[in-house]
């Protein structure tokens, strides 16, 4: 029942006055998912975006923006070196990928340092580790970068517990009742959604409101359960906590924050402590942090007989 | 630089009026070793044991029991078929078969679970994973016991700090300054020891005393370092901790216990935080605990460049 929850994710800029993404035909994406063994499973889309639920996460396409988040033991390096290709390096002015520490690395057909290997020179960069080989890291390369980027927010939840979790395990579900649970539309009520409920179970969802998005993504396995949830909501415009609450109704174990040009208060958490934490300053204008939580209380861990 | 410090263990138990371990000739642990891609560099006697120190680890051999670890990317179990198939199944009454989860695990050549399917159905018993997938994790393989088996005491450090790992990682050491840096003349004056110092770095250290042993593997890679230590010493019977010591000689950011049929105190620990412990009775005889434990304060991450 091991399904690897873990994304990669790519975020590119397109430079602006140039080509326009929205205006790409949807067989291009088809054609470019299907390099990652990906491909759509429902739409969404508003004045500013097209978002797409895919069988491995999200695609998020704005006028100059792409995000591609893929799960799974996906190649997302293929698809990524695609676009690039069609697109061609002169339309792009920034580009970023990353890669979370996966439950079962040895599972995965390639590795952080051989997909940005495949990157074009045109769109050189520095890559980073950020945390330690023997416990939750994340790989990222930014391209040299000349701008500000927009600001967005992850949150990495593991090992969700209570009652929320146990019912996103049952045999039987249905969408309707995973928003009530999570209490989207309360949360967030100017957004519109778009989700997408797996069998025996997993549910991912996508939320757009003018040009912000949210996308949440449920690996509810026993054993190796993960809930990622990534958003551009500005969280000073927005002083709810969209975390805090999520992270109150999944009660996982530990979780992290990763954010861009973005500082994600912890107000709000669940009674916690803050193992590990990174600043990074990409370069004059980008800014990163991470940060890594556990539950105040020292887990008592049952043996899983194999 | 990279080395991977995480060990396999097997530990064996011949049966009582059986066969004798130390009869056996050595060139019948250089062929078992070398199937592991394992040898000897040294080695030390006493009236109860031989303890070699291995080019990836050490070897223990008593009477009627083996303790055999070995790092890097060796293939222990090779080497436990061929020392269980030699021995013959009927001689020996229990077997322990041990993983600690691996910085780099897509670099080793077997997993845990195809180790142990190829253990003969003669040692049937059960196998269990302590902890999750994302974090530290350890697996473990157990005979069907008859018996209590002798108490053991191990301690894994991970991300040592300060001026005796500074020490540890520079260019010229000495095997006398670190075995005075670590103090275990003094921590333990009844031992004799046997040592080895690797090129560029990396060090390991055999004890024994009457039938007590201790074993020290420090690899010192300033991104992935890892120290084991393991004991068969009664920490009732000595009272004073030499974990207590060893963890504020090496200052680890985070740190392991395992015990087999022995508490491990964690008095006289550096300040920490228990993130998580497990509790597991192998059966009436046998109880199996262990801890993982960081040091209390928040550890700043630096992001390392790839």
């Amino acid at each position: 029942m091991f399904f690897e929850g873990s994304e990669k994710k790519i975020e590119l800029q397109i430079k602006p006055g140039s080509i326009s993404l929205r205006a790409l035909p949807l067989q291009f994406w088809h054609q470019a998912l299907s390099l990652a063994n990906a491909e759509i499973l429902s739409n969404l889309s508003n004045d500013y975006c097209d978002a797409y639920v895919l069988s491995e996460s999200s695609l998020f396409v704005w006028e100059h923006k792409l995000l591609l988040m893929t799960c799974g033991n996906t190649r997302l390096i293929d698809t990524v070196v695609f676009i690039i290709e069609k697109l061609g390096t002169d339309h792009i002015s920034d580009v970023s990928y990353q890669r979370k520490s996966e439950f079962l690395s040895h599972l995965q057909s390639t590795r952080f340092e051989d997909d940005i290997d495949r990157l074009p020179i045109a769109l050189a960069g520095k890559a980073y580790r950020i945390g330690h080989l023997d416990t939750h890291h994340h790989y990222l390369f930014h391209s040299n970068q000349t701008q500000q980027l927009q600001g967005s927010a992850s949150l990495l939840m593991y090992h969700i517990k209570g009652e929320v979790a146990d019912y996103l395990r049952q045999a039987s579900q249905t969408s309707t009742q995973i928003r009530r649970l999570l209490a989207l539309d309360s949360l967030l009520p100017e957004f519109t959604f778009d989700d997408h409920l797996f069998e025996p179970f997993g549910y991912s969802i996508n939320g757009l409101f003018e040009d912000k998005f949210i996308t949440i993504h449920i690996t509810p396995q026993e054993r190796s359960s993960y809930v990622s949830v990534e958003t551009n909501l500005d969280f000073i415009q927005h002083p709810f906590n969209i975390f805090s609450a999520l992270l109150n109704i999944l009660n996982p174990s530990s979780w992290d924050t990763i954010g861009l040009n973005m500082q994600i208060a912890n107000l709000g958490f669940p009674s916690h402590r803050r193992l590990a934490s990174c600043d990074l300053q990409l370069n004059q204008f980008n800014g990163f942090n991470y940060n890594h939580y556990t539950q105040a209380d020292t887990e008592i861990l049952l043996a899983e007989v194999l």
